[in-house]
């Protein structure tokens, strides 16, 4: 048996994807920057690429950069708009729950003479709205908020935030980190008011190493990374085709069927969180209904450290994560948990179990059992 | 008939690494900040990679820094070192002919304050001494020169150069550009004065979105992309587990049976070269002996401008540069040939022929006996 429930923190490559990427290692191998017939080619892929991510978020290719993965991206929305604007002001809004990609991106902000703000979120990890009305100024230059969770998957409500930024600081650019939300999710920027989009390839069954940030073509921004040129001049650097066209049947493959797979998903998820609920002593962190994201559960279990947890399941062949598996493997308090205001024991015995549309009813059920069977043995082990 | 001779833009992916990629998209898919199974088996992967690669610099595992490509390498010594050094010195040292990944960067440090002193070459393209010897100063805290220069494979003392450097300017650090060197020659980087080298996997029939800048343990440097911390720190964003091993494989098959690859290299270019003299009108740019790098050719040929060249050789199924075609495709005079003072009407008229040690003498014999066909009806036709 396995159940592999850690889609958060990667997924597996589709194979079809797997298969686009090895033929253009191994056949189509030209450099997008060569004048020949190879590079031509290459060029090709990539444009394809483009006007298949660009369908799924109704957007222009030429607003579609392509970058390593999701924490690039969020680095050059955060400092590309803030260097490229600095001159418009010096106040960036964020939320106390994002990734570290976007936390540390701040700091480095901060350092560099930025002003962050920082919005609090409630126990459901909404961020506070009176709070945001509050933060937003006149020098305010972008806003920067998580479309879902990685945590808890607590979905932000995108449009309305985009809306109070329009009226309160109409010169504002709005980023949304849509790292979990994107495949999840139908994302239209332009109509929901978002300048620019996260997306990382790994998350949605893509190539690691890839990803995009969507940028609409009126946003003004900096690169910051430098070189030959390549992509309008936006991120220099032989692109990654292998990746990048196999990043785009991703996302393809991502919005085919759609509601039928998000359907499923929040069924998946509804039976699991009914069925965590029946044991003794757990609890689910946040929402969990449709308003929650479909593919994240954070469960807290009584007595039991998630660690202990995870390892109990692991030797069971269920693969889970421990507060959240997207940052590097050092122990630290989950902040989402902490800004959420879970208590200190609940806290350290959270654990998440994350989906994807490979997953199966019958991985589930598994692991249902397996918890039923070793949350009694892990407490009276604890209890001793 | 096919000849790809468009190495040094990239070159085709080795099918064991292809094979090993393709296996940890669809098995080995975990992301190594995992705390399960999956996450240390992709670590592995990771320590595979760094052991496979510091064997063939002799440096330690724990001073290769893997990032997305040679562009982001240089960006990360350029900015990285400059922004950890600047209370020490503001100076940063490089030359006329590095690539665009090393001028953009260090036109955007000049943008932030720091001066950047640029060493010219002589007709060779190899930097000169003396000039460097004076630019070296107490306030310098980078040198940043390339091994082997991408357009006419013009070999630079890099030993010498840190000599020079450790004795004039003793707490600069020492950049090497590797990106055309490394797999061609053996570099020790602690032996030779190196503190800090780019390298990237598609120039070496590795995976593209992949290299790796080695760094010194003793090196002070900032990291330039922020988020989870993965690889201590240095280089956060989930790792590119595919790509990663993929490349310590490529690096790994780079150094095997290295002398016969390299001799034969070098057997390759001199028979090329002599085939080339004896057309007529054609010149070689620089030095192109056993002292030149065993992989690059540029030559030019008079009246006919590259971009004619190209095409007719690419309707013939042979694949070359106009010029570096590392950088994207708008045509620019070459600086390097520029800072070589080849003159204009030449520099119109150069290609760049580059051999990986899949090419053979089959490929290089059909070209020029193709040019031999093509060059006086080109020439006929330009005359009218």
């Amino acid at each position: 048996m396995e159940a592999y429930l850690d889609n958060s923190a990667t997924t597996r490559c589709e194979k079809e994807v797997a298969e686009l990427v090895t033929k253009l290692m191994l056949e189509d191998y030209g450099n997008p920057s060569s004048m020949h017939l190879k590079g031509v080619e290459a060029e090709k892929y990539i444009k394809e690429a483009k006007t298949r991510i660009a369908k799924t978020l109704k957007a222009k290719e030429k607003e579609i950069i392509f970058t390593s993965g999701g924490t690039e991206s969020d680095n050059m929305a955060l400092i590309g708009v803030a260097m490229a604007n600095k001159r418009a002001g010096k106040h960036i809004i964020t939320t106390e729950i994002e990734h570290a990609a976007i936390h540390s991106t701040a700091a480095y902000l901060e350092e560099m003479g930025f002003e962050i703000t920082k919005i609090p979120v409630d126990n459901n990890g909404k961020i506070k709205r009176e709070a945001l009305e509050q933060a937003l100024r006149e020098d305010t230059i972008l806003v920067s908020i998580m479309h879902v969770n990685n945590e808890v998957g607590a979905v932000e409500p995108v449009e309305e935030i985009a809306k109070l930024i329009k009226e309160k600081s109409p010169k504002a650019y709005f980023h949304v980190d849509a790292i979990q939300s994107y495949g999840k999710f139908k994302i239209v920027p332009k109509r929901m008011g978002i300048d620019l989009l996260s997306v990382s390839g790994h998350k949605i069954h893509g190539p690691k190493g890839i990803g995009f940030l969507y940028v609409n073509e009126k946003v003004k921004m900096n690169p910051i990374i430098f070189g030959g040129g390549q992509q309008s001049g936006m991120r220099s650097g032989t692109e990654n085709v292998p990746g990048i066209a196999g990043l785009g049947l991703a996302c393809e493959m991502a919005y085919e069927s759609f509601d039928e797979k998000v359907e499923r998903l929040y069924q998946l998820k509804e039976e699991f969180c009914e069925g965590l609920l029946k044991l003794e002593d757990v609890k689910i962190n946040g929402i969990f209904d449709k308003t929650s994201a479909p593919q994240i559960v954070s469960a807290s279990f009584k007595g039991i450290r998630s660690e202990v947890l995870l390892h109990t399941l692991e030797d069971r062949g269920i693969y889970i994560s421990a507060g959240s598996a997207c940052s590097s493997n050092k122990p630290a308090p989950s902040k989402t948990l902490l800004a959420m205001k879970v208590p200190k024991e609940e806290l350290e015995a959270t654990i998440r179990f994350s989906f994807s549309t490979h997953t199966t009813k019958g991985e589930l059920d598994d692991t249902l059992e397996v918890l039923e069977e070793v949350l009694p043995k892990l407490r009276k082990y604890t209890r001793h």
